[in-house]
């Protein structure tokens, strides 16, 4: 039987100081959280309503919905049933808090809501805390890094299922679907969060040969056409596993909010010498990169340094997807949400810290099907800790 | 094998010609529609970029990622590769659409966003499009209903593999991974869509006894524990399937982009009396409303024509949901999105049209356990068309 884990309130109160701290340095007089991700990470619940954090004193949770899950799981001291948006002045006035200078998730707050916010407080300037939260989620405490590796055994868990279920012919819907409910089985509560506006949930890839070339509006080497031009047109699609051809997974857990990204490659009979030959590529790129990977690099070294490497291979073309629908990054911060800092990106010049969580995907797309590595790495002192663990080799089947 | 389906280009005709008649009521000068749902709707394609509907002539797809993929989808005679945001100034103005009222999506467009749109159009009025969208897309067309027919068969498919798998003991988790794998391998993308901000992704509810009496955020009458506190804590938890208490199924399918909803009673051994007559006033509540409902008929009158039935039965204080957590509706349009028009709601004053569709859902919640039914309607000119089919009795397993 799996634990319900709640956030302990050392952790919360920690992540609090911590913003509140970043809040005096800007010079904002408190921040009113409202999207879930942030209202989990600073009150260890994720429910409809407000989390005021002033720069000084205990933070005011105010749910509409559910008050009674709020206090099951928060281990916040000041927590009030607030059923609508029009009490908040006064309740903001009553706790001392009539800021006037009050940040807000300026990245994925709507427009409406926040006229709405503006109408209730006429004196009040807004800001926007966004990236200041993301900046500080993207170090993780020791407790989250539990989190992670426990996040990234789920996915090393399914991964090693996956050689028993191949076979030609198999629908990749159905090796999606399984894999799906494998994670699903152990915690996954369905679809990886994404902060960026337009980018929905991630439901992995699952390709076989030539649909791992589909491109698509995801910001990842691999798109895939999805089973429809409508819903979510990303990811698995209609067509079958071949023999002889890649086939290409890449999924992203979510386990008790955290997660971890892994790509791992089977095939069907044997796998082609040149897609054997790029995947041992993709491997010299990651490589490379951990091998420069410590504090103090900075984040588009790393990315310079995969493209040192890829040009030495003469596959530059095949990089990091199709053609023009290829993205320019080599990996990316995960935790609560799949799209954290750091980017390892062209003119990120920020460095490199212990306690940031990226995953590295170097990845070749070629039309007939990608071939690729992924793992998610923690950073630490002195080096990096790689927290997905599944086996690198090509898994193929008879 | 499935076909993908392309929207044919006399459907989005028709829908664009529709948008446009509505902007020159409101006098505005043209849309700018960002939002993956809405330039499915008008585009036949989900890409990143901005589709303008001018109020008069022809729409203009303006595409980041990926035009390719715009290219192979949308029946649309103007479709451009454009990278950069700042481009659409001059594009614009050199499609003769230097418009001085612009339509926005500012129900979800993140401010951020907005702030950017401000400051490359200064002279340009931003208004609020997406109640306009909202209300062409709630009545639906024979072509639209032709796949809310196929999604609803869908889940009926599902729920008719349900009784075979139930056993006591069974983890709530593992029915809910083999119904999720069901409709996965029937073309679901993953993830229903909601419209409403902080509402993400539902994916079902499955729960074996109380466990559909823990609240969330989510504004349904059942909320669930979920896997955790974190992620998308909501739906299916960490319980096993006890014997001789209800098993409550909800699905939203997501098939070709489109949303049926459906709920199912299950149990392993004897359905509980009490439980057991709560179903049957779930039952006699929507044979009330659905007697009631034809066009002309306004949303709130069908509330309060289940209150009315609610009433009789005395178990007003288990209606749509736990204690204060209850919501406030007992019916909701679905269609591309799982919260569309109408909501069968108080104070809603609107008519009943011919072409809505709408799932009609009557539950009660006990601390023991939730009972309801669902099923997903489209209103006729005649009365009422009820699209997901699966029988209404409990399944009782042993």
């Amino acid at each position: 039987m799996h634990e319900i884990r709640l956030t302990p309130k050392t952790e919360i109160d920690a992540r609090i100081r911590h913003l509140q701290a970043q809040l005096a340095e800007e010079g904002v007089d408190a921040a009113l959280i409202i999207h879930h991700t942030n209202m989990f990470y600073y009150s260890g619940t994720s429910q409809s309503g407000h989390l005021l954090i002033p720069r000084q004193g205990e933070p005011l949770l105010m749910v509409r919905r559910s008050f009674g899950r709020a206090r099951a799981e928060s281990p916040l001291a000041q927590i009030l049933d607030v059923q609508s948006l029009k009490l908040l002045p006064a309740l903001l006035a009553e706790y001392g808090c009539a800021s006037e200078r009050v940040g807000l998730e300026l990245d994925l707050l709507p427009v409406n809501l926040y006229h709405r916010y503006l109408g209730l407080f006429p004196n009040t300037e807004f800001v926007d805390i966004s990236m200041l939260t993301r900046r500080q989620r993207m170090i993780k405490s020791p407790y989250e890094i539990e989190l992670l590796e426990a996040s990234a055994a789920v996915l090393d868990a399914v991964f090693a299922k996956v050689p028993a279920w191949l076979h030609a012919g198999m629908p990749e819907l159905e090796l999606a679907s399984r894999f799906e409910a494998g994670m699903r089985q152990r915690g996954f509560g369905g679809g990886a969060r994404m902060r960026s506006f337009n980018q929905d949930f991630f439901m992995g890839n699952v390709h076989a040969g030539k649909s791992a070339a589909v491109p698509s509006f995801f910001d990842g080497p691999v798109g895939g056409p999805g089973t429809s031009p409508a819903g979510n047109p990303q990811g698995a699609g209609w067509g079958c596993l071949q023999r002889n051809e890649p086939v290409y997974i890449d999924y992203a857990s979510c386990i008790d909010g955290y997660i971890a990204d892994e790509t791992r490659m089977f095939c069907v009979g044997r796998m082609p010498e040149d897609m054997r030959a790029a995947y041992e590529a993709a491997l010299a790129v990651e490589a490379a990169v951990l091998a420069r990977a410590r504090p103090g690099v900075l984040w588009e070294e790393l990315y310079q340094r995969a493209l040192e490497v890829v040009a030495d291979t003469g596959l530059g073309d095949f990089f990091m997807g199709p053609g023009p629908d290829r993205v320019r990054f080599v990996g990316h911060g995960v935790g609560l949400e799949l799209d954290e800092l750091p980017v390892l990106a062209p003119k990120l010049r920020q460095p490199l810290e212990a306690g940031m969580v990226f995953a590295l995907e170097p990845t070749f797309v070629f039309p007939g099907g990608a071939v690729g590595i992924e793992n998610t790495h923690l950073v630490e002192a002195t080096g990096i800790r790689t927290l997905t663990r599944a086996p690198r080799e090509i898994v193929c089947v008879s």
